[in-house]
């Protein structure tokens, strides 16, 4: 590993605390590789809202994790360290960083192969959203062996949202959604969503009343007694973001009424060996899904990695309608 | 079945609304077998604190369900009714109601077999918090397939504690419990406790802080707070009673950061596929143990049917420290 650490890569480095427009591409030394891991020369590395909340100072990132920003990449292994990887192979990562620069240090369970038919840009921008996703409705409330089952997504146009319809209606699920305009309900509805609701014009809580058996929610406290009420029977609702704030009132009373489940997740902070097992049954469920178009993605536009600063600028500004995805 | 119609029984019956000291004797139709049931001659019905809260009126029965009180008993199958039951075997039932009476009605799904060596007096006494505790605890939470985990125990000392106590040791566990005197303490110690916390003198969430991997908590939204403290990371909190109240702060933000998971169950309510899927589980994974000894119960005393009212009554009263068991 020691002919890594006398090369130098560029990567995109934050020159001022909590500034995002003070990222800038910088000359630094390429990665070291850890046992298990392999070294990856980025083609494409995926833009994510946490990566704007990590140059704001909201996102702290994990102990031992890579400074530079990015959870998400395609590329190629270029240096297969003390595993049996092979130099050359072509892989989508799951990054717990470190993604916006030439080279990154994979663990080897975070390698995946490259979706049929993807090129990088369109791996590297499906990697976080599908594994987000997936552990949380597929593997942890477990949407795939319900029976006829109601899947409501709240923020049904956003990136999580619109992959979320796709697989519900993959899964057999009737999909409702929530958003806050016709324009993006049209949306959700093209991308097959059943029950569309426009929760500036109506409850969602009073619309779904003790239907839903799945809930992805990223506005949290807001919605939580709301949440409570739409839940049906033996139903789990997963909360990954709080756009809505923290603390809300949860009446145990009418969660027991329900045997109703609450859990709330983020993927990042996952130790190596529970991001391994998350990314082994994405690849099983969820690639032949993209393979087979029946889960499609939005790609918004790409930038040179060295406007990552501007990139996140739109993201903030709210003008972006797909994917962001950053090339090397 | 039209044989069972014409046939009475001895059974208690509820003169009063709301009124627990109006139980009484009094002689009605033996219950009419549905499709799927055998009616069983009690010999042993157990006492539960749900069926004061339901004399009292605050325990609604499911609808379709006896109104006789009663969640457990033992006794002998004398009609198979349509089943492939043979007359005669000796059971005991997990019922959703009807054990107060000489006979009832049981879907076969919910027989269960004496455990080798148990009298119908200990069988009558051991299945509902078994069931209870199993599939919470067990099959929900999933304590048996977690590593060295810690099992945080509220109200140890009480019928439910003191079997999750012993539960949670045979399946290797460190139990925590709480409870309010150095003598309640000194029992759940007797039953292999690890940690004892008298929460009159010591904060819970302060001893446990990111200790607890699975809690059983029958105490609701006075606990709330300090249960998501006292998590570790992917922590599964149950919620099956709400002494402390229903309503409670839950803050969502520190739950993410633990990626911990709450539900709020009751058993009474559950279809009967559901039941029926608890009862063989529980039958696989807690009825060695009850043969091996490994988990012991402790009857307080036994009291003829007719004199259900007192037994209500002593446990309103708190002067029961076992199982009460009615005797037919």
């Amino acid at each position: 590993m020691t002919k890594n650490m006398t090369k130098t890569m560029k990567a995109i480095v934050q020159t001022e605390e909590k500034v995002t427009a003070s990222l800038e591409l910088q000359e630094i030394p390429v990665p070291t590789l850890k046992p298990g891991e392999v070294l990856v020369e980025v083609k494409a590395a995926g833009v994510n809202r946490a990566d704007l909340l990590q140059t704001q100072g909201n996102y702290p990132v994990p102990p031992g994790a890579s400074e530079i920003l990015g959870l998400e990449c395609a590329g190629v292994i270029v240096d297969a360290g003390d595993t049996g990887q092979t130099v050359g192979r072509e892989v989508a990562c799951l990054l717990t960083g470190g993604g916006y620069a030439e080279y990154v240090a994979v663990p080897e369970g975070q390698l995946m192969p490259i979706p049929a038919g993807y090129s990088f840009v369109e791996a590297a921008s499906i990697v976080e959203v599908a594994c987000t996703v997936w552990s949380n409705i597929g593997m942890l409330a477990n949407l795939g062996s319900r029976q006829n089952p109601t899947f409501l997504i709240h923020g049904g146009a956003g990136g999580i949202g619109t992959f979320a319809i796709q697989m519900g209606k993959a899964l057999g699920a009737t999909v409702a959604v929530t958003a806050g305009s016709a324009e993006k309900l049209a949306t959700c509805k093209e991308l097959g969503a059943d029950i569309l609701i426009n929760y500036k014009e109506e409850d969602f809580a009073e619309v779904l009343k003790n239907k839903a058996d799945v809930i992805l929610d990223i506005i949290g406290a807001k919605y939580l007694s709301q949440n409570v009420k739409a839940m049906a029977k033996d139903a789990h609702m997963v909360v990954i973001g709080m756009q809505g704030g923290v603390k809300g009132e949860l009446n145990l009373g009418h969660l027991l009424a329900k045997r109703g489940t609450i859990s709330a997740t983020a993927l990042r902070g996952r130790d190596e060996a529970d991001k391994a097992r998350i990314v082994s049954s994405t690849i099983e469920n969820i690639w032949p899904l993209l393979e087979s178009k029946k889960i499609s993605h939005h790609i918004d536009h790409t930038l040179p990695l060295a406007e990552a600063a501007d990139a996140l600028q739109k993201i903030q500004d709210g003008t972006v309608t797909g994917k962001l995805v950053l090339t090397v």
